[in-house]
């Protein structure tokens, strides 16, 4: 009797990962892997983002939750293209969750893709989903010892959000502390600070996601 | 060839969960995990508990994290006996996780003992530690929909502080309609209003627990 093992569950994440990619790839999309801890404001970043580059590029959403349809509902308002994953339990999503949702998609439509994360600062950095690259928020609120208590996320990313910059006047948050452990754990990291909920910062979030629309010809 | 498989790896954590919580009442110790997403306020309701039950019990805290010390440093300038547990990368607590954390703490000299969780509203859920119950704290920055998205959590908890009121004047967030989404999932929720940060609200908790001290005879 032979019994066949799959040795690494994320040796199989990752050959989904890069058909993924190359279904993205094909069709000149720009796709991003949007991380936080629930309630850090990925879903209000996205409404936000949406809307600041409307007319400009055509922009899709693919929901990451664990059940609801919440997040899903408030993107469709903004009139983008939306997809739901209900993940039934799993707290992250995989590339073959993704696989399934893109069916539902038109991508050729689109220049611009986010796949917004379950909310969970630990597992959804360890699998790949075919992104290009990926993004991580961080509220204020959650203090600023995260990046030690954290680190595989921030080591991930290629950006970080630091959101509700309003709230600081009123937490106990050193956000220069915050971002100097952050870039210890990985020094390339481009780091915004923002209040999604005022529109604080988000000028230089939008001119940088321009920049890399432009640099790999998608705009 | 006959191949042995653990058919449920929940019901091995099971297994060790009870052997805890036999050493628990053997000591007649009452013992509470605690859950949250990243920076909810679990180390800081933590630090203001033992301070405001000095000279009347003795608390113990098993601190969870996947990496770093920090937290156990906190708790240990409070004069209470911690031990910190690594996971080294998993999202949540096992029982033998805490069962080999028990060893180094003198379980007898204790009359409640804190198990704080790795920051996740997901994982921690799904496996018992051996507590009596299950505790969690829901910051009001994290927003008013998390119940819809995170529900096992508000299911298996007996109690659900909501930290960081003193916020609410700078959130989006509806704390009754918060709650009402809570109680919707688990109606026999014990909630509390709570500011760890100016103490708001954290006499009706330390009252609640000196009455679930009583109720089991321990104190």
């Amino acid at each position: 009797m032979k019994v066949a093992v799959v040795k690494n569950i994320l040796e199989a994440n990752q050959r989904i990962a890069a058909e993924n990619r190359q279904a993205f790839d094909e069709r000149g999309l720009l796709v991003i892997n949007l991380m936080s801890s629930p309630g850090a404001g990925k879903t209000t970043l996205l409404e936000k983002t949406i809307q600041l580059l409307k007319g400009e590029w055509k922009v899709g959403v693919v929901e990451g939750d664990i059940q609801s349809t919440y997040d899903a509902e408030r993107i469709g308002k903004t009139g983008a293209p939306v997809v739901q994953i209900n993940t039934g339990g799993a707290c992250h999503l995989d590339s073959n969750m993704v696989r399934e949702a893109l069916k539902t998609l038109e991508l050729g439509n689109l220049n611009l893709l986010f796949i917004e994360n379950v909310g969970n600062l630990v597992c959804p950095a360890e699998f790949q989903l075919g992104e290009h690259f990926k993004a991580m928020i961080l509220s204020v609120a959650e203090g600023d010892d995260k990046p030690l208590k954290y680190p595989l996320m921030f080591q991930e990313s290629r950006v970080l959000l630091i959101n509700k910059i309003d709230l600081l006047p009123f937490c106990d948050c050193n956000v220069n502390l915050m971002e100097e452990r952050a870039r210890a754990i990985n020094p390339s990291l481009q780091i915004f600070r923002v209040s999604c909920r005022t529109g604080e910062g988000l000028e230089g979030w939008i001119s940088w996601l321009r920049g890399e629309m432009n640099k790999q010809g998608r705009s």
